[in-house]
Protein backbone atom coordinates (compact mmCIF):
# COMPACT_ATOMS: atom_id res chain seq x y z
CA UNK A 1 0.00 0.00 0.00
CA UNK A 2 1.13 3.83 -1.23
CA UNK A 3 -0.49 5.56 1.78
CA UNK A 4 -3.04 7.63 1.16
CA UNK A 5 -3.03 11.06 -0.80
CA UNK A 6 -5.89 12.44 1.24
CA UNK A 7 -6.26 11.50 4.50
CA UNK A 8 -8.12 11.22 7.95
CA UNK A 9 -6.70 15.17 8.68
CA UNK A 10 -6.63 16.24 5.26
CA UNK A 11 -8.91 20.03 5.45
CA UNK A 12 -11.78 19.24 3.71
CA UNK A 13 -11.45 21.78 0.78
CA UNK A 14 -12.92 22.67 -2.58
CA UNK A 15 -9.52 21.72 -3.93
CA UNK A 16 -9.92 17.83 -2.05
CA UNK A 17 -13.46 17.84 -3.03
CA UNK A 18 -12.60 18.39 -6.83
CA UNK A 19 -9.79 15.92 -6.45
CA UNK A 20 -12.40 13.16 -5.58
CA UNK A 21 -14.65 14.25 -7.84
CA UNK A 22 -11.87 13.44 -10.70
CA UNK A 23 -10.59 10.05 -9.45
CA UNK A 24 -12.15 7.38 -11.04
CA UNK A 25 -14.70 5.89 -8.18
CA UNK A 26 -12.64 2.61 -8.27
CA UNK A 27 -9.97 3.87 -7.21
CA UNK A 28 -11.22 5.75 -4.44
CA UNK A 29 -10.01 3.46 -2.01
CA UNK A 30 -6.40 3.13 -3.01
CA UNK A 31 -5.76 7.02 -2.60
CA UNK A 32 -8.21 8.43 0.05
CA UNK A 33 -8.77 7.18 3.45
CA UNK A 34 -12.37 6.04 4.21
CA UNK A 35 -12.04 7.93 7.87
CA UNK A 36 -11.97 11.12 5.29
CA UNK A 37 -15.35 10.63 3.80
CA UNK A 38 -16.54 9.57 7.40
CA UNK A 39 -16.12 13.06 8.07
CA UNK A 40 -17.99 14.90 5.39
CA UNK A 41 -21.11 16.16 5.96
CA UNK A 42 -23.93 15.75 3.74
CA UNK A 43 -23.09 19.73 2.21
CA UNK A 44 -19.68 18.12 1.28
CA UNK A 45 -21.11 15.06 -0.74
CA UNK A 46 -23.10 18.02 -2.51
CA UNK A 47 -19.91 19.58 -3.09
CA UNK A 48 -18.70 17.14 -4.70
CA UNK A 49 -21.47 16.52 -7.38
CA UNK A 50 -21.46 20.11 -7.84
CA UNK A 51 -17.85 19.59 -8.81
CA UNK A 52 -18.59 16.82 -11.02
CA UNK A 53 -21.27 19.43 -12.39
CA UNK A 54 -18.58 21.67 -12.97
CA UNK A 55 -16.06 19.40 -14.57
CA UNK A 56 -19.16 18.73 -16.93
CA UNK A 57 -19.67 22.61 -17.88
CA UNK A 58 -15.83 22.68 -18.15
CA UNK A 59 -16.20 19.57 -21.20
CA UNK A 60 -18.53 21.77 -23.18
CA UNK A 61 -21.52 19.78 -21.04
CA UNK A 62 -24.48 19.91 -19.23
CA UNK A 63 -23.78 20.80 -15.13
CA UNK A 64 -25.55 18.03 -13.52
CA UNK A 65 -23.98 15.38 -11.30
CA UNK A 66 -24.44 12.82 -9.12
CA UNK A 67 -23.35 11.15 -6.61
CA UNK A 68 -24.45 7.63 -4.45
CA UNK A 69 -22.67 6.74 -0.99
CA UNK A 70 -23.05 3.65 1.12
CA UNK A 71 -25.44 5.53 3.95
CA UNK A 72 -23.68 3.51 6.71
CA UNK A 73 -19.79 3.41 5.86
CA UNK A 74 -20.10 6.99 3.84
CA UNK A 75 -17.66 5.94 1.17
CA UNK A 76 -18.95 6.77 -2.66
CA UNK A 77 -20.00 4.14 -4.64
CA UNK A 78 -20.62 5.58 -7.28
CA UNK A 79 -20.86 9.66 -9.61
CA UNK A 80 -20.85 11.00 -12.64
CA UNK A 81 -21.94 13.83 -14.97
CA UNK A 82 -25.04 14.48 -17.57
CA UNK A 83 -23.26 14.06 -20.87
CA UNK A 84 -25.57 15.73 -23.20
CA UNK A 85 -22.94 17.77 -24.59
CA UNK A 86 -20.14 15.43 -24.41
CA UNK A 87 -21.84 12.15 -25.79
CA UNK A 88 -25.09 13.23 -27.47
CA UNK A 89 -26.32 10.82 -24.82
CA UNK A 90 -30.10 11.49 -23.88
CA UNK A 91 -30.31 8.76 -21.53
CA UNK A 92 -27.25 9.73 -19.04
CA UNK A 93 -28.63 12.40 -16.98
CA UNK A 94 -26.47 13.23 -13.29
CA UNK A 95 -27.78 10.64 -11.44
CA UNK A 96 -28.00 7.94 -14.61
CA UNK A 97 -24.48 8.33 -14.34
CA UNK A 98 -24.08 7.63 -11.22
CA UNK A 99 -26.32 4.91 -10.47
CA UNK A 100 -24.45 3.62 -14.03
CA UNK A 101 -21.09 3.81 -12.32
CA UNK A 102 -22.16 2.26 -9.39
CA UNK A 103 -23.40 -0.99 -11.42
CA UNK A 104 -19.89 -0.86 -12.73
CA UNK A 105 -17.46 -0.30 -10.26
CA UNK A 106 -19.46 -3.17 -8.29
CA UNK A 107 -18.83 -5.50 -11.24
CA UNK A 108 -14.82 -4.45 -10.96
CA UNK A 109 -15.13 -6.34 -7.52
CA UNK A 110 -16.95 -9.45 -9.08
CA UNK A 111 -20.41 -8.37 -7.50
CA UNK A 112 -24.34 -8.26 -8.79
CA UNK A 113 -26.18 -5.69 -9.28
CA UNK A 114 -26.19 -2.79 -7.05
CA UNK A 115 -28.80 -3.14 -3.57
CA UNK A 116 -29.72 0.63 -3.64
CA UNK A 117 -31.99 0.53 -0.43
CA UNK A 118 -28.77 1.68 1.93
CA UNK A 119 -27.26 4.26 -0.14
CA UNK A 120 -28.08 7.73 -0.06
CA UNK A 121 -28.45 9.98 -4.12
CA UNK A 122 -27.00 13.66 -4.31
CA UNK A 123 -28.12 14.98 -7.00
CA UNK A 124 -27.11 19.00 -7.94
CA UNK A 125 -30.31 19.64 -9.89
CA UNK A 126 -33.47 18.11 -8.82
CA UNK A 127 -34.68 14.77 -10.54
CA UNK A 128 -36.45 15.13 -14.07
CA UNK A 129 -39.61 14.20 -14.32
CA UNK A 130 -39.02 11.90 -17.23
CA UNK A 131 -36.84 9.41 -16.07
CA UNK A 132 -34.95 10.12 -13.08
CA UNK A 133 -37.52 10.74 -10.95
CA UNK A 134 -38.99 7.20 -12.20
CA UNK A 135 -35.41 6.00 -12.03
CA UNK A 136 -34.64 6.99 -8.31
CA UNK A 137 -37.90 5.32 -7.12
CA UNK A 138 -37.28 2.00 -8.86
CA UNK A 139 -33.64 2.27 -6.89
CA UNK A 140 -35.58 2.85 -3.90
CA UNK A 141 -32.51 4.95 -2.50
CA UNK A 142 -32.73 5.65 1.47
CA UNK A 143 -32.68 9.19 0.65
CA UNK A 144 -32.47 11.50 -2.38
CA UNK A 145 -30.71 14.88 -1.38
CA UNK A 146 -31.38 17.62 -3.73
CA UNK A 147 -28.94 20.59 -4.35
CA UNK A 148 -31.04 23.11 -6.69
CA UNK A 149 -34.26 23.36 -6.52
CA UNK A 150 -34.59 26.90 -8.40
CA UNK A 151 -33.38 26.37 -11.97
CA UNK A 152 -36.14 22.96 -12.37
CA UNK A 153 -39.98 22.64 -10.65
CA UNK A 154 -39.31 20.23 -7.73
CA UNK A 155 -40.59 17.02 -8.29
CA UNK A 156 -40.43 15.75 -4.57
CA UNK A 157 -44.41 15.18 -4.86
CA UNK A 158 -43.24 12.52 -7.86
CA UNK A 159 -40.46 11.31 -5.53
CA UNK A 160 -42.73 10.57 -2.29
CA UNK A 161 -45.69 9.09 -4.63
CA UNK A 162 -43.07 6.42 -6.14
CA UNK A 163 -42.13 5.43 -2.61
CA UNK A 164 -38.88 7.87 -2.28
CA UNK A 165 -39.99 9.21 1.19
CA UNK A 166 -37.13 10.63 2.56
CA UNK A 167 -35.89 13.56 0.28
CA UNK A 168 -34.25 16.75 1.62
CA UNK A 169 -33.31 19.92 -0.43
CA UNK A 170 -29.70 21.28 0.54
CA UNK A 171 -30.06 24.38 -1.86
CA UNK A 172 -26.22 24.80 -3.42
CA UNK A 173 -25.66 28.49 -4.24
CA UNK A 174 -23.01 26.95 -6.90
CA UNK A 175 -24.64 24.48 -8.39
CA UNK A 176 -27.93 27.32 -8.54
CA UNK A 177 -25.65 29.77 -10.04
CA UNK A 178 -23.58 27.47 -12.50
CA UNK A 179 -26.86 25.86 -14.08
CA UNK A 180 -28.53 29.25 -14.39
CA UNK A 181 -25.28 30.43 -16.71
CA UNK A 182 -25.14 26.99 -18.76
CA UNK A 183 -29.16 27.17 -19.42
CA UNK A 184 -28.69 31.01 -20.24
CA UNK A 185 -25.73 30.28 -23.03
CA UNK A 186 -26.85 26.78 -24.36
CA UNK A 187 -30.42 27.25 -24.11
CA UNK A 188 -30.51 24.47 -27.03
CA UNK A 189 -29.45 22.20 -25.10
CA UNK A 190 -31.26 22.81 -21.98
CA UNK A 191 -34.38 22.46 -23.62
CA UNK A 192 -33.32 19.04 -25.54
CA UNK A 193 -31.97 17.87 -22.28
CA UNK A 194 -35.53 18.19 -20.50
CA UNK A 195 -37.71 17.45 -23.32
CA UNK A 196 -36.30 16.45 -26.80
CA UNK A 197 -35.84 18.30 -29.74
CA UNK A 198 -39.64 18.69 -29.88
CA UNK A 199 -39.57 20.97 -26.84
CA UNK A 200 -37.00 22.97 -28.35
CA UNK A 201 -38.86 23.29 -31.36
CA UNK A 202 -42.09 24.32 -29.29
CA UNK A 203 -40.04 27.22 -27.67
CA UNK A 204 -38.82 28.08 -30.79
CA UNK A 205 -42.51 28.95 -32.02
CA UNK A 206 -42.89 31.70 -29.99
CA UNK A 207 -38.98 33.28 -29.49
CA UNK A 208 -35.79 32.10 -30.69
CA UNK A 209 -33.63 30.01 -29.30
CA UNK A 210 -29.48 30.24 -29.98
CA UNK A 211 -27.77 27.26 -30.57
CA UNK B 1 -14.51 1.01 -51.01
CA UNK B 2 -14.25 -2.35 -50.55
CA UNK B 3 -17.50 -3.62 -51.35
CA UNK B 4 -21.15 -4.63 -49.36
CA UNK B 5 -21.07 -7.72 -47.52
CA UNK B 6 -24.71 -7.59 -47.17
CA UNK B 7 -26.06 -6.69 -50.73
CA UNK B 8 -29.61 -5.48 -52.43
CA UNK B 9 -30.05 -8.74 -53.85
CA UNK B 10 -29.31 -10.98 -50.66
CA UNK B 11 -32.37 -13.09 -49.13
CA UNK B 12 -33.21 -11.72 -45.60
CA UNK B 13 -32.66 -14.64 -43.53
CA UNK B 14 -31.71 -14.84 -39.69
CA UNK B 15 -28.27 -15.21 -40.60
CA UNK B 16 -27.98 -11.76 -42.13
CA UNK B 17 -30.28 -10.35 -39.95
CA UNK B 18 -28.14 -11.49 -37.15
CA UNK B 19 -24.68 -10.44 -38.39
CA UNK B 20 -26.67 -6.77 -38.63
CA UNK B 21 -27.43 -7.20 -34.77
CA UNK B 22 -23.55 -7.89 -34.59
CA UNK B 23 -22.27 -5.06 -36.38
CA UNK B 24 -21.08 -2.05 -34.49
CA UNK B 25 -23.95 0.66 -35.86
CA UNK B 26 -21.17 2.71 -37.48
CA UNK B 27 -20.11 0.13 -39.31
CA UNK B 28 -23.17 -0.54 -41.11
CA UNK B 29 -22.71 1.94 -43.92
CA UNK B 30 -19.42 0.03 -45.27
CA UNK B 31 -20.55 -3.34 -44.30
CA UNK B 32 -24.72 -3.46 -45.77
CA UNK B 33 -26.18 -1.69 -49.02
CA UNK B 34 -28.98 0.70 -47.75
CA UNK B 35 -30.69 -0.57 -50.54
CA UNK B 36 -31.26 -3.76 -48.54
CA UNK B 37 -32.08 -2.03 -45.55
CA UNK B 38 -34.88 -0.36 -47.89
CA UNK B 39 -36.26 -3.79 -48.55
CA UNK B 40 -36.82 -4.37 -44.59
CA UNK B 41 -40.17 -5.07 -43.32
CA UNK B 42 -40.87 -3.74 -39.61
CA UNK B 43 -41.22 -7.20 -38.89
CA UNK B 44 -37.86 -7.54 -40.13
CA UNK B 45 -36.62 -4.81 -37.94
CA UNK B 46 -38.05 -6.12 -34.75
CA UNK B 47 -36.59 -9.54 -35.75
CA UNK B 48 -32.64 -7.79 -35.49
CA UNK B 49 -34.15 -6.05 -32.24
CA UNK B 50 -34.92 -9.89 -31.22
CA UNK B 51 -31.46 -11.32 -31.90
CA UNK B 52 -29.78 -8.34 -30.13
CA UNK B 53 -31.85 -10.13 -27.29
CA UNK B 54 -30.61 -13.38 -28.29
CA UNK B 55 -27.39 -11.55 -27.67
CA UNK B 56 -28.03 -10.32 -24.35
CA UNK B 57 -29.09 -13.54 -23.17
CA UNK B 58 -26.07 -15.59 -24.78
CA UNK B 59 -23.91 -13.03 -22.73
CA UNK B 60 -25.79 -14.44 -19.54
CA UNK B 61 -27.87 -10.87 -20.05
CA UNK B 62 -31.58 -9.89 -20.16
CA UNK B 63 -33.10 -10.62 -23.11
CA UNK B 64 -34.50 -7.07 -24.47
CA UNK B 65 -33.50 -5.59 -27.13
CA UNK B 66 -33.79 -2.03 -29.22
CA UNK B 67 -33.52 -0.79 -32.66
CA UNK B 68 -34.27 2.77 -33.95
CA UNK B 69 -34.20 3.67 -38.19
CA UNK B 70 -34.71 6.80 -39.82
CA UNK B 71 -38.47 6.57 -40.45
CA UNK B 72 -37.58 7.49 -44.43
CA UNK B 73 -34.54 5.94 -45.61
CA UNK B 74 -34.83 2.90 -43.14
CA UNK B 75 -31.47 2.77 -42.12
CA UNK B 76 -30.56 1.96 -38.50
CA UNK B 77 -29.42 5.00 -36.34
CA UNK B 78 -29.16 2.86 -33.18
CA UNK B 79 -29.48 -0.52 -31.29
CA UNK B 80 -28.49 -2.62 -28.54
CA UNK B 81 -29.65 -4.33 -25.57
CA UNK B 82 -30.39 -4.48 -21.67
CA UNK B 83 -26.93 -4.53 -20.16
CA UNK B 84 -28.13 -5.36 -16.06
CA UNK B 85 -26.91 -9.08 -16.09
CA UNK B 86 -23.56 -7.90 -18.43
CA UNK B 87 -22.44 -4.59 -16.34
CA UNK B 88 -24.88 -4.26 -13.56
CA UNK B 89 -26.40 -1.16 -15.07
CA UNK B 90 -29.69 -0.87 -14.22
CA UNK B 91 -30.13 2.52 -16.27
CA UNK B 92 -29.42 0.37 -19.48
CA UNK B 93 -32.30 -1.29 -21.18
CA UNK B 94 -32.99 -1.84 -24.40
CA UNK B 95 -34.86 1.26 -25.60
CA UNK B 96 -31.90 3.25 -23.68
CA UNK B 97 -29.21 1.21 -25.01
CA UNK B 98 -30.50 2.12 -28.86
CA UNK B 99 -30.91 5.65 -27.97
CA UNK B 100 -27.13 5.83 -26.69
CA UNK B 101 -26.25 4.64 -28.91
CA UNK B 102 -27.70 6.85 -31.79
CA UNK B 103 -26.66 9.83 -29.95
CA UNK B 104 -23.18 7.96 -30.13
CA UNK B 105 -22.88 7.23 -33.89
CA UNK B 106 -24.19 11.00 -34.69
CA UNK B 107 -21.17 12.17 -32.67
CA UNK B 108 -18.94 9.95 -34.39
CA UNK B 109 -20.18 12.02 -37.72
CA UNK B 110 -19.38 15.31 -35.65
CA UNK B 111 -22.93 15.68 -35.42
CA UNK B 112 -25.00 17.40 -32.43
CA UNK B 113 -28.07 15.37 -30.42
CA UNK B 114 -29.91 13.24 -32.09
CA UNK B 115 -33.91 14.62 -33.68
CA UNK B 116 -36.00 11.23 -32.68
CA UNK B 117 -38.67 13.05 -34.14
CA UNK B 118 -38.49 11.29 -37.78
CA UNK B 119 -37.62 7.96 -36.01
CA UNK B 120 -39.18 4.80 -35.00
CA UNK B 121 -38.19 2.66 -32.35
CA UNK B 122 -38.38 -0.77 -32.29
CA UNK B 123 -38.27 -2.78 -29.05
CA UNK B 124 -38.57 -6.46 -28.25
CA UNK B 125 -40.43 -6.03 -25.26
CA UNK B 126 -43.76 -3.37 -23.80
CA UNK B 127 -41.27 -0.25 -22.71
CA UNK B 128 -41.22 -0.69 -18.52
CA UNK B 129 -42.87 2.29 -16.98
CA UNK B 130 -40.36 3.52 -14.60
CA UNK B 131 -37.97 5.03 -17.38
CA UNK B 132 -38.18 3.67 -20.71
CA UNK B 133 -41.91 4.35 -21.49
CA UNK B 134 -40.59 7.96 -20.13
CA UNK B 135 -38.10 8.16 -22.34
CA UNK B 136 -39.56 7.13 -25.26
CA UNK B 137 -42.10 10.15 -24.61
CA UNK B 138 -38.71 12.64 -24.19
CA UNK B 139 -37.44 11.22 -27.94
CA UNK B 140 -41.13 11.77 -29.23
CA UNK B 141 -40.20 8.21 -31.41
CA UNK B 142 -42.67 9.10 -34.99
CA UNK B 143 -43.58 5.59 -33.85
CA UNK B 144 -43.13 3.04 -31.40
CA UNK B 145 -43.29 -0.73 -32.29
CA UNK B 146 -43.08 -3.32 -29.46
CA UNK B 147 -42.31 -6.74 -30.24
CA UNK B 148 -44.01 -8.23 -26.73
CA UNK B 149 -46.75 -7.27 -24.62
CA UNK B 150 -47.06 -10.97 -23.35
CA UNK B 151 -44.47 -11.05 -20.38
CA UNK B 152 -45.32 -7.52 -19.44
CA UNK B 153 -48.23 -5.25 -18.48
CA UNK B 154 -48.72 -2.98 -22.30
CA UNK B 155 -47.80 0.82 -21.52
CA UNK B 156 -49.53 2.15 -24.35
CA UNK B 157 -51.89 3.92 -22.42
CA UNK B 158 -48.70 5.92 -21.04
CA UNK B 159 -46.96 6.11 -24.30
CA UNK B 160 -50.22 7.75 -25.83
CA UNK B 161 -50.81 10.19 -22.41
CA UNK B 162 -46.89 11.27 -22.92
CA UNK B 163 -47.85 12.62 -26.44
CA UNK B 164 -46.41 8.83 -28.59
CA UNK B 165 -49.70 8.57 -30.68
CA UNK B 166 -48.30 6.36 -33.24
CA UNK B 167 -47.68 2.77 -31.17
CA UNK B 168 -47.99 -0.80 -33.16
CA UNK B 169 -47.87 -4.42 -31.03
CA UNK B 170 -46.15 -6.81 -33.82
CA UNK B 171 -46.31 -9.12 -31.55
CA UNK B 172 -42.61 -11.47 -32.41
CA UNK B 173 -42.88 -15.71 -30.62
CA UNK B 174 -39.31 -15.67 -30.57
CA UNK B 175 -39.13 -12.62 -28.62
CA UNK B 176 -42.17 -13.80 -25.87
CA UNK B 177 -40.49 -17.37 -25.89
CA UNK B 178 -37.07 -16.00 -24.95
CA UNK B 179 -38.13 -13.91 -22.34
CA UNK B 180 -40.50 -16.23 -20.71
CA UNK B 181 -37.53 -18.64 -20.87
CA UNK B 182 -35.26 -16.20 -18.99
CA UNK B 183 -37.90 -15.41 -16.58
CA UNK B 184 -38.43 -18.37 -15.47
CA UNK B 185 -34.72 -19.03 -15.19
CA UNK B 186 -33.32 -15.62 -13.39
CA UNK B 187 -36.04 -14.62 -11.59
CA UNK B 188 -33.96 -12.47 -9.52
CA UNK B 189 -32.40 -10.29 -12.38
CA UNK B 190 -36.14 -10.34 -13.96
CA UNK B 191 -37.97 -8.42 -10.59
CA UNK B 192 -34.22 -6.34 -10.24
CA UNK B 193 -34.80 -5.00 -13.64
CA UNK B 194 -38.47 -3.97 -13.29
CA UNK B 195 -38.25 -2.96 -9.46
CA UNK B 196 -34.75 -3.03 -7.91
CA UNK B 197 -33.71 -4.92 -4.77
CA UNK B 198 -37.44 -3.68 -3.62
CA UNK B 199 -39.13 -5.60 -5.92
CA UNK B 200 -37.18 -8.88 -5.23
CA UNK B 201 -37.51 -8.56 -1.91
CA UNK B 202 -41.34 -8.08 -1.78
CA UNK B 203 -41.20 -11.01 -3.88
CA UNK B 204 -39.77 -12.72 -1.95
CA UNK B 205 -42.01 -12.38 0.65
CA UNK B 206 -44.39 -14.59 -0.22
CA UNK B 207 -42.42 -16.99 -2.43
CA UNK B 208 -38.83 -18.49 -2.65
CA UNK B 209 -36.81 -16.50 -5.50
CA UNK B 210 -33.45 -18.89 -6.66
CA UNK B 211 -30.79 -16.76 -7.35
Amino acid sequence: MTGFFITKDTVVSDAALNAIAYLPTEHLSKTVDPAFFRTLKDKDFMRIATLLAQKSYDEGGCPIGGVVIDSKTRQIIGKGHNTLGQENDSTTHGETAAIRDAGRVARLKGKGPVDFRKTIMFTTLTPCVVCCAQINNRCHFEKVIIGDITNASSTEKILRAGGTQNIEVLQDSKAIALYKQYAKQRPDLHYIDWGGHKKLADVQKTRPVKK
